[in-house]
């Protein structure tokens, strides 16, 4: 026998969350979290499960029937919409902008479709012109794919109206909206978006670890017309829908795939209970006006932002790292004095950057004012 | 807008958990969960990571490498082995006596390889000389796969045998561990497995949604020449590792992949280190005792197993449901009368048998009373 190693319980420090994600988490959801584990097949959970459905369409704004929390990260859904949508040999015209547009062409690729990629630089938003010349010299793409707020950038791109550009050239839209859902202004129906994930880390401030989609009745028909097996088992939503709202066709019955991960589920569904609580625009002006407050204390302290300020995510402020400072050394201070962690650079940003997230419950005055005193005392 | 639902929060009951899992958790467990959320980058959570692969290794009883936690649920680590080993066009011999080598087949064929199944009957073990037979007969075989404890019957397979016929055969054995981790005998490095997958909720009485795995040096071997890309960009293994473990080259450095569920694993963490401390050997014979008392009792009142005593599972009995018995409607008062939930059969059990587990922390003698008085009462 191998020894078993001693270990002991692991106690972690409250920190002040505000990186890329995840979040500061709701002490609500966390309580939540904690309660009874029951069956994923107890009518009271079934039950449970039917709220969630309808907490998930309200956040995102949808009545669509397919909508609900894939078993596993943003990343996990961000694969769900492509291996569920995309067939081999299909062109996807892929908006590339930060880390996110990227991996989204790499799904794209590994499914064995072609992906026509749209360049625009780090820190701006997808270029709606650019993206309309790709439609009209792609006639046969099938797909448009873009991320509503890049993470690794914190720059918004229009949404709207590139949805409505994919729609005009017959195309299903795929929008990343992880860093976007509960944080700024996202509206699925209206703008007529047909398919689209979340995480449950960043805006909805629940524990890491789901993706809430959603799929429009033309993408759900495109799935259903598929000509050749999802290639992922396990996120299949033709076998998922089984068990999330019966079978295709409407029976009532829940049938077996996997077994739900029943406590994260609990910690989604009372994360999106006090978003609506809240509600949805008052959610995203409290972003909006903390993000003012961080903004003035960041432009005092000398700090330059990434994003133009037309196109800057209020959750997500990715600011310059001054000349001279020691990234590395600032956020170790910051994690070891002020229990806060701030986030680092990714991809081109990768030690030029900081990216402070005021996302869910830490878009909250006493975390920005952490925050601006914590960087003046360290960057003094 | 769309108008915010009114939901209550939701409370579910304290229920006892005898079904085929999630099993009854640790009371530690989901007081580990609610622990405050830090980064997934944060030193003191990659620490707690390292813990936690040691963990996994104990309960594995390996010393491999590359063993970790995939970010879902056990159908995932599933789909991590065959997307991750098997390429198109190769053969992999799979045994099917019960719901989960099935599924194991489905993998196969959706990454575009070739299943060769070896069938036994449901409740039967696998065949180890019908297995032996088609590894001669199938000289060009790359895998053999097979369920160590079949869940939807209750069936133990030989998995030392198993595996060193594989071996035998120049073939990679990849062996579903979901039901039999902690429950019973297992011996990752001795036995000669190569990739092994389980799941959280069973007799590791963690919360559901992760799926601890682990792959050989001969696994890994076979990973690294790949000639194509893993068809899964969240379950390649070779980017994953990246984070887990510094780069394949050793680096110490932690790469960004997904966000990691950081509460899942505070619970899975929790869960192992209760196992280690009870000792594997331990806690396998605890299974087995509480299994007689329970097979006693449930003989008493006239019930017959499925499985032959030869290849029973302690952790997972499953039980014909006696003539003239309503399958649903004795559930359902096991669960509104006495919050006690055992499992329906699956497959070609259902309506047929019911699955009573022991598994983990349900495997005590409160709940092995409990069940039979209740079911004492119900069958009246």
């Amino acid at each position: 026998m191998l020894v078993a190693p001693y270990i002991d319980a692991f106690n972690p420090p409250r920190r002040t969350l505000m990186g890329p994600g995840p979040s500061d988490v709701y002490p609500e959801v966390l309580a939540a979290q904690a309660r009874p584990t029951i069956g994923h097949l107890d009518p009271l959970f079934v039950g449970m499960m039917d709220e969630l459905k309808s907490l998930i369409q309200y956040a995102f704004q949808t009545e669509n029937e397919m909508t609900l929390a894939v078993s596993a990260p943003g990343s996990a859904g961000m694969e769900t919409c492509f291996v569920n949508l995309v067939e081999a040999g299909e062109k996807v015209i892929v908006c590339r902008n930060g880390v996110f547009g990227e991996r989204m062409r790499q799904n794209v690729e590994r499914v064995g479709a072609t992906a026509i990629v749209v360049d625009n630089e780090w820190g701006e938003p997808v270029s709606v012109a650019d993206v309309e010349a790709a439609l009209i010299a792609n006639p046969d793409a099938k797909f448009l794919a873009f991320v509503h707020a890049e993470t690794s950038t914190g720059a918004l791109s229009d949404a709207k109206s590139l949805c409505a550009l994919a729609k005009q050239h017959d195309c299903l839209s795929i929008v990343d909206a992880v860093t976007s859902v509960g944080g700024v202004e996202l509206r699925v129906d209206e703008w007529g978006i047909d398919a689209i994930y979340a995480g449950s880390q960043k805006c909805l401030s629940c524990v890491p670890g789901l993706s809430p989609v959603s799929f429009s009745p033309a993408a759900v028909a495109k799935l259903k017309s598929r000509k050749t097996p999802v290639q992922s088992w396990f996120l299949d939503q033709t076998l998922v829908m089984g068990y999330w709202s019966g079978t295709a066709d409407n029976s009532a019955k829940r049938s077996y795939h996997h077994t739900a991960p029943v406590n994260a589920l609990y910690a989604l569904h009372e994360s999106l209970r006090l978003l609506a609580n809240e509600g949805l625009e008052s959610a995203w002006q409290r972003h909006a006006d903390m993000h003012q407050v961080l903004r003035q204390g960041l432009e005092g302290l000398g700090l330059k932002f990434v994003v133009d300020e037309a196109s800057r995510l209020p959750q997500l402020n990715a600011v310059y790292i001054p000349e001279g400072v020691d990234d590395a050394a600032v956020r170790k201070q910051l994690l070891e004095n002020y229990n806060l962690e701030i986030g680092a650079g990714l991809g081109a940003l990768a030690g030029k950057a900081w990216r402070i997230g005021l996302m869910g419950y830490g878009a909250r005055r006493e975390n920005v004012a952490l925050c601006l005193k914590a960087l003046e005392d360290v960057l003094k």
